[in-house]
């Protein structure tokens, strides 16, 4: 199954052309705690899958998904956990001398979460901000310290997702936390429909240029060791998004690019970028 | 005035030697959503202050202070945010070359947060665990890119915070997110009763020994360019809280250890310490 949100944060099944509306069905909000986070919330994902697979799809308002925009599949979640260089070509790429085994896991703000609608912003004229493909995780099921042979019953699905990243001397929370610094979508595809996520091909293109193509077996830490990690270091919860790594091929974003990131069975992801409200380095508040 | 939970989530005002229960009063929740963050996002910092302040604390039911365990005055903030390197003689013990103004911020998880009630669990028992005792800023109104000079509008109050941290290469959302690893309390004091953020004496003792004695006034952001800064890299929302950065003197936490943080105007927090969770280092998940 997949699941998509349009922008007024709305809950769609994608049904072969269509975008079914599931939200008045299922009795979900549509604010920071409504949507697909509070479906996850209700009983965890298996709940909520069953509840999906109920529905008679056929007698709900649905609309072409040709056209219609889409935003982020879980637009506010409760946290979005990052692995860092959690691909060794990366590594090899950023000169970096160590992988995520000895780094750990790191924290973007919620609030950087997007979806194809809108553009990523450019902070800064002067410094440059990278594209970083990489498979998303969505949490279905709350997960404290739970072993990597079970961790992937917590998972409720995959999706695609830009970590946007400034290259600069800032921790990663700040260089990687600006708003629209992390589109996801375009939608989420139920861990039923995707099978092992360790053998996913990637790609990510910045206009033209093919930037980044790997597999999801190249991950230091695939999925299920990535979940019981992090689960052992903070409780995940259901709706909170994971960002499992970039692989080598990151680079600069410029005001008008189109960034197309494919995943295997998850589809593609397509952003553009503005760089309007970009300001000198320097201008920042903390430089004065 | 002077606002404590109790552990079951029941905002308190703490009126001389009694805790005034508002939470029936104000019509507050007692889950995630609820308490004194569900107060701060009806209507901000201002409004949470009219209402607190129209109430007729004398018809309300009332308990005695001293006795009654207490909680997290915000146990379910949205976001932690967290100040590095910003106090000079904390980059000196640390080796640091750099400060917050090269750092920028960084983010806890929000799980991390605790109150009186629980003791500080270390997860390891051969990875030194430090104490870093802080000013905490409790956000009242939504910020987002505000100005140094307007920044202090939005917020509502002060709390002790202890920043707990491992010593390892982890990221530092990985070191400092740890369950039972944000300490705050015993209650936040509004703003309108602390005055100039800037000028507030902190100490605090691990056991009998004076770890830490700074003032606020040392700090290389201060919380109204802290505010600023944060603000221009993500949205800050009512509840939110920020640890804004620890001076010299943190050191290691043991199994038995009563840690105390006490502010001018803010109180003292005071918490133990369990190693009863702790495990080694190499048996952690991602060592495997």
């Amino acid at each position: 199954m997949r699941l998509a949100s349009t922008p007024d944060g709305r809950v769609h099944v994608v049904h072969d052309d269509l975008l079914v509306d599931v939200t008045g069905a299922l009795g979900l909000g549509v604010g920071p705690q409504g949507g697909l986070r509070e479906l996850l919330s209700r009983g965890g994902g298996h709940a909520a899958h069953e509840a999906l697979a109920a529905l008679d799809l056929d007698s709900l308002p649905a609309r072409s998904l040709a056209g219609t925009a889409l935003g982020a599949p879980v637009p506010h979640p409760g946290k979005v956990v990052g692995a860092p260089v959690n691909y060794l070509d990366h590594k090899v790429e950023m000169g970096e001398q160590r992988t995520i085994a000895e780094y750990g896991v790191f924290l973007k703000a919620p609030s950087s979460v997007s979806g194809p609608d809108r553009p990523v912003r450019l902070p800064y004229r002067d410094v440059p901000v990278h594209q970083e493909g990489e498979l998303g995780v969505v949490v279905g099921t709350t997960a404290w310290q739970v072993p990597a042979e079970r961790a992937l019953e917590h998972v409720f699905g995959y999706v695609p997702l830009l970590d946007v990243t400034v290259r600069s001397t800032e921790d990663r929370s700040t260089r990687k936390s600006f708003p629209t610094f992390t589109p996801t979508g375009p939608w989420v595809t139920t861990a039923d429909e995707v099978g092992d996520p360790g053998a996913l091909g990637l790609r990510c293109w910045v206009g033209d240029e093919l930037r980044q193509e790997t597999s999801t077996s190249e991950l230091v830490y695939g999925v299920a060791q990535l979940v019981a990690y992090a689960s052992h270091v903070m409780p995940l919860e259901p709706g909170d998004l994971i960002a499992t790594g970039t692989p080598a091929g990151v680079g600069p974003l410029h005001d008008g690019d189109r960034v197309v990131l494919e995943i295997d069975r998850l589809g593609r992801l397509e952003v553009t970028v503005s760089g309007a409200e970009a300001v000198a380095y320097a201008d920042r508040p903390g430089s004065r």
